[in-house]
This record gives C-alpha cells, structure tokens and sequence, in this order.
C-alpha cells in the first residue's frame, strides 16, 4: 500500500489551492492516516501566470482539463472548475473513461448529470465522490451514505446556502433592508457571479436534490425540486416573524411521501430557538432524520477555502485508502426514478400581502381566505404611508393547495396589489 | 460481491436486540446499499429464554461469547456485552486470533485495552471499529476518521454523557436539588448499574480517551483524562450560571498542547446562547475543530436502542462493502504515547465556597485569592439560613495552578468549611 495516489487537479480557486495546501503541508500525516503517500501530478486552470499562494513548480501544467484527466500518471481526477455542463462535465467524462476515480465540489454538474456519470463509473469500476459539493466542510455526504447506512432515512433538512443565510441574518441584526444586504454581500465576494445561483435558491436545490438521492435511493431530480428564493423577503416578515418567536431561514426539505419525492427548497419561517433557528451568518446546518437513529444535526463552515478543501481532501484520502462507494449509496442501476411531490402534509403559513385601502378591502380577502377553508390565527395591519396597506396573516393548517386556491382568489379580488407573499411555518 | 457478510452478535440487550430488527427489518434496503446480503449466524446472551422481542429462532445460539466469536460461519464479531475485561474482551480478543473482524459498543473496553487491540487487530489484517462507543448515534468516529482526515485537529469537545446532561438540565428547569433529580434518573433506568460511571464522569471519559488517539494520533490514554463528576452541583450553581449567562456542563475538552495531550471530562460553565450551552436532555453533542474546516458540530441522541444499533450497523455496513480503517486512523505501531498535561490555558472560573459566620472570614478569603494572583471580577454572598454562609466568585482569567494554590490556602484559613467548588468557565 505504499504506492503513492496520484492526483490531477483541475481547477486551482480558492478551493484548489486550498486542496494543493494541505498536500503540501501535511504529507506526513495524510500518508500516516492512508499508508501511502498522497502526490499531485499535474494541475490545469485558466490562467498559467496567477499567483495563487502556493508553489505549483513541482507539477506538470496542462492547459487542457481533458488532456489532465486523462494522464497516465494521474489516479483521481479532482473537478474543482464548477459549471454544470462545458469542460468540468468534459473532463468528468474522459477521466471515468480513462478509468481515473473522480472527486468533485461540482453541485451543479451532478444535480443535472448526476445519473449518468454515477452509471459510467460502475460501468467502468471507477468512484466519483463529492463530499465538498454539499455543505462546505461538513461530513454530510459521508455521515449520510456511510454513517446512517443502516437507517431508512425519513427526512432530510437543512440551510445549505450560506449566502442566503448571511443576507437574512444580518437584514434582521442590521435592521436593513434586502437590497441594501444583499449589495454589502456582493461588495464582500459572497455572491457568485449569477447572484440568482444564491438567492433564486438554486445553488442550495442543487445541494438538496443530491442529499435526496442518497436519502431516498432516488435518481438526483434537481428539476423536481420547488425552488424560491429569499428576493421577496422584507424586513418587515423578519419583523413579524420574530415578533411570533420565528426566524425566516431559506430552508431545504425532502422527504419519501405516498404521492411521490417531496423537494422544497424555499423561505420558511422556523422556530427561533430550534437549532436551524438559531444558525447565524455564513453556517450551514444539515438535519439527517432516520428510523433508527432519530434526529442528527450537523454544523459547519458551508464555504470557503479550508472548509471546501478539507472536504475534497476527505474524499481523497477516502480513495487513498481503498473506502469505494458507490457514487449515491447503492449501485445506480438500482436508484428509483422517483416522481416529484408537492408538499402535501398541512401547515400553518405566514401570509403578506399588499392591500389597497379602501373600505371593503379587508372584508373581500376575508371572503376568500374562509372560501378557500383557511382559517386565520391571527392577523395584523400596521401603519403605512404608501397608497397599500401592508396586511399580514397566519393562518391555521391548511395546505399548499388551499393557499393556491385562495392566491388566485385574491387576485381577482381587485383590493391587492402585486403577489402576496406565502411562507411555510415549519414546527421542526 | 455477493457472498452474505455473516455477523456472530454477543449480548443482546436493548442495543443487540435494536442490531437484530434493523438486519431483519431492512433486509432488502442493507444488501442494496452494501451489494451484498447482511445475515446473522449465531447469537450469545446471558439468558437464552429471555423475550427480547425479535425473533431468534434462524440463528444457532452460544453460551460462551468465545465460541461465538470464533465459529467458522462467523466474519464479523459483533461486541454488545459492555464491560472492560471479562467476557467481553476475551471473545473480542479470540475473535482477532481467528481472523474475524470485530464490531464493539464497548468505550470501557477500548479505553482500557484499545491499543494492544488494535495492534492485535493489525496484527491480524483485521478491523476493529467502534461508532457506538461514542456519543450514540451521531457518527462522530466516522467524520473525526474519515470526514476530517485531511486536517490537523486541533480541538475536540463535547458533551458525551447523555445522563449527566439530562440531570442537569432537569435540575434547572424544574428547580429541583442533584439528589431529587439523580432519584429520578434512577428510576427512569437512565443510571448505569455504577452510577458513578455517569455521573462521575467516567463513560464520558472513556469517550474522550477515544476520540482523542484519533484526533491526535495518540495512544488511548484514559488514564491521563482530568475526571470530574457532576455531584457537587448545587441547585444554586445552576442558578448563579443562569444569572450570568451560563449554563453548567459535563463537557470534555481535549487538545494537544506543547506539554502534552490536554484531557478534561470536567463540569463546564459555557454560553447559554452557545450550541453546548443550548443542549437539553440526553441529548449529546460533539464539537470537532480542525485546522482547515474549522468548526464542526454533531448533535444526536447518546444512547438508547435505535441510535446505538444505527451506529453499530453503520460499522458493520462499512465491513460488508469493503471499508477497512486502522482502528483509531492510522496503524497502531504509528500512534504516540503523547504525556498527559494539565489545563495550561488560563480562563475566568466559578468558585462557590462556605463560609464561616464571623468577621474577618471574607478578608482572609480575599487574601488568600490576592496572593495566590487571582483577581475577582465578581462577587456574591447570599441569604442564608445555614451556619456558613455561600459565598461565589468569578475569577478573572487565571490558571489552574493558580487556583490549586488558591484552594490549597483557603483551607488553612479555618473560615472555609468543606472543599470550594471550582469551575472553568469555557468561552467556546
């Protein structure tokens, strides 16, 4: 076992230099902990000439991922370029067809491609792991697939996008409005280059819908997942939200129903004082929930250079020392096309919506709320200088089809102006 | 891949009998993630007639643990008997000898014997792994192992002692004294046979000892971990933390320090607001700091029958699908006898003490912290009925030896009555 593992790494971010410094400065113990050294080969990114903090003059430099993962002195090609489709799904392809093992962060090539690179590994004997593409530093993937092997999963939840939950926390800490967050956060280098991969929730659908599949023995079903984004959240719901002991969290949740694979990735307001709740900043926390073992709750750095590398380099060395599984928990062949659900299981909703003021406005909303059988448990209309009225709702249990139901009522009411805004009132 | 993995179980109490439903229940479930069937030969309990509720009727049964451990239809020997010599370590100990790959919940056993253990283990290209030895169903083995091996850990902490935490959390949210509440905890089952394990710090010990020689490739050494229980908490220090914004905690601390491997399984006071702070219950919770990820947190039930047999089936799972780790992470011949080393860090503690009725007590009292060099920050005596008078500081940052000599002199002083109380305030 004193081979040397061998590595191509493409892809030389914040991630990959961080990945190329921990080889660099903890060998001795990584070849403790494996039995056998653990060496970089080659390195590919887009720029030869950057100064990336670290000495790269030992490897061999290839300016094309495809020509690196495929070297015949590379073991484990390392994806570390991002993008769903273009060279990292290149690359990908030609390193398990040149019969290299695999180790991505790449969330969003797997939430499309998920199954098809998970088959051409089997077929070619090669493992593809992506512990760093969920939740930065946090074991997620390792605790879910290996860890609770012995459980049928019944639910997965989680705050996946530490973006989102930095913009939320601090609007509530700051008391400042969402546009004005979320500018500070682009100024910080928080925001990825389409903000909406952070804010419209898809980075963190991205991060649920992979969850899911381990979880539930399911094919990764990204476009099955309900997706909204914290856009629409004002100061005021973090208001009132908190007024009624709740915080609003873009929050993830999947879970196996009889109708089908429930994935939600959308603000939610959570018990202030639960766990998700408290999560503050940049954190990310997955909550694993299993028959046998109950509820896990799991804590950490969702991003950034340590965290991120420290999960590639948990896959590496999972590789270095001979730890192969399958790419989602259990042979791909045997994953379960699985049809989206909606949510179908009742709860309570926080309703805002804007209403003009006039007399009767009130009583229409009413009127459709109780056709709808929604019945209200408390309601709240606060002072204002616009023309609208801003008017808040909690309504009991009622379902998601009911709240459809009465949006499209309210519509046609004529007494409220724009989109009202619904969020789920998780009891966790 | 698929000959069944054929599991030997010794012990089948409430853990052993949790192992069984889940192998029986999720037949199906187990050999798809593993690809391979996961079966029970033969069990050993103390009483072969006892009803356990599941169905033993297919497994040939052992008297002798030995036996058992060593039959030819055996692979994996699964440890549940508990107990640090005995039984428990000669079947463990034959099961090596014969080949066989070992599964223990037993943290006494490994505390005391994990070394030669594992080098037996080695020795004989077998694996000995230990999930549910610590911290119940929260994979905490498995991402300190595995998850976070490409770091230096720099820290580990936790809360390990799911009794200990529910006594004194029940102590203050029902206001009720240690010796009302230790009752209760009896009744509900939740005391070992040896009280003192729980509560005097031991398990937890036996945990920390654990999670140590692989967070800092070193020998068990339980020996070396400071033990302090939890029955000198008064109701009184509980409210006092409160006051202050702490919660009291049987927290075990372990790091490596230029003096030696630091091992604390001591009563804590920590941030009521911080995650320790906030544990209620038996709940536990794992804290593991690494140089790269940063922060991890684990949360989960300690002990109870699903948890724990999730964590053993976690380990057997591992076995059946190829997965072969060193028993504490790296090969045994590899792990130093690192040198125990006090608490060196200097932090603020809580120092309750009684004293004297009479005048000049407090004088002599505030002397002998003034020589010793510690400052107070604050101070309080309070109404008492008693013929000593309860007296608490809070130290500014001091160190452990400073104290010791503060303590040392308070007893010569003829106005303290029995020994102070002092607790580390730990601002995690």
């Amino acid at each position: 076992m004193s081979t040397p593992l061998r590595l191509g790494i493409a892809g030389l971010g914040t991630v990959g230099a961080g990945v190329v410094k921990i080889i660099q400065q903890r060998a001795n113990l990584l070849a403790q902990r494996t039995g056998r050294p653990v060496v970089i080969s080659a390195v590919s990114a887009r720029s030869r000439d950057k100064d990336r903090g670290v000495d790269l003059s030992g490897f061999a430099w290839e300016d094309d991922p495809v020509a690196l993962a495929t070297r015949d002195d590379v073991d484990v090609f390392v994806e570390l370029m991002g993008g769903s489709d273009g060279p990292a799904k290149a690359a990908t392809e030609a390193a398990l067809a040149a019969g290299k093992d695999v180790v991505t962060a790449n969330k969003a090539m797997l939430a499309h491609h998920g199954q098809a690179i998970a088959e051409q590994a089997e077929a070619a004997g090669c493992v593809v792991r992506f512990e760093a593409a969920v939740a930065g530093g946090i074991p997620v993937v390792k605790a879910l697939t290996e860890g609770l092997a012995g459980n049928q999963i019944t639910r997965v939840m989680g705050v996946m996008n530490g973006t989102c939950n930095y913009i939320l926390t601090r609007m509530e800490n700051a008391g400042l409005p969402y546009d004005e967050v979320f500018e500070e956060a682009r100024a910080l280098g928080y925001l990825e280059a389409d903000p909406n991969l952070d804010v419209g929730g898809i980075d963190a659908g991205h991060k649920l819908s992979l969850l899911s599949a381990i979880a539930f023995g399911a094919q990764v079903d990204f476009d099955g997942v309900e997706l909204e984004g914290i856009g629409q959240i004002t100061i005021e719901d973090i208001r009132q939200a908190a007024d009624m002991g709740f915080r609003i969290k873009l929050l993830g949740v999947a879970q196996l129903t009889g109708r089908g694979l429930e994935q939600r990735m959308t603000p939610c307001l959570v018990p202030a004082l639960s766990p998700l709740g408290q999560l503050e900043g940049g954190t990310n926390m997955v909550v694993l929930e299993g028959d046998s073992v109950g509820q896990i709750v799991l804590r950490g750095a969702g991003a950034g250079e340590g965290p991120t590398a420290s999960a590639v380099m948990s896959d590496v060395l999972d590789i270095a020392r001979g730890i192969r599984v399958t790419t989602f928990g259990q042979p791909a062949a045997t994953l379960d096309r699985i049809k989206p659900a909606r949510a179908t299981a009742a709860a309570p909703y926080y309703l805002r919506m804007a209403l003009v003021d006039k007399p009767g406005a009130m009583a229409k909303v009413a009127k459709v709320l109780g056709d709808s059988g929604i019945s209200i448990d408390r309601m709240r209309q606060y002072g204002h200088d616009e023309p609208t009225a801003p008017v808040l709702f909690v309504t009991h249990k009622t379902t998601r089809d009911a709240l459809d139901h009465a949006i499209t009522g309210l519509a046609e009411t004529g007494v409220v102006v724009g989109d009202p805004v619904a969020l789920r009132i998780e009891a966790l």
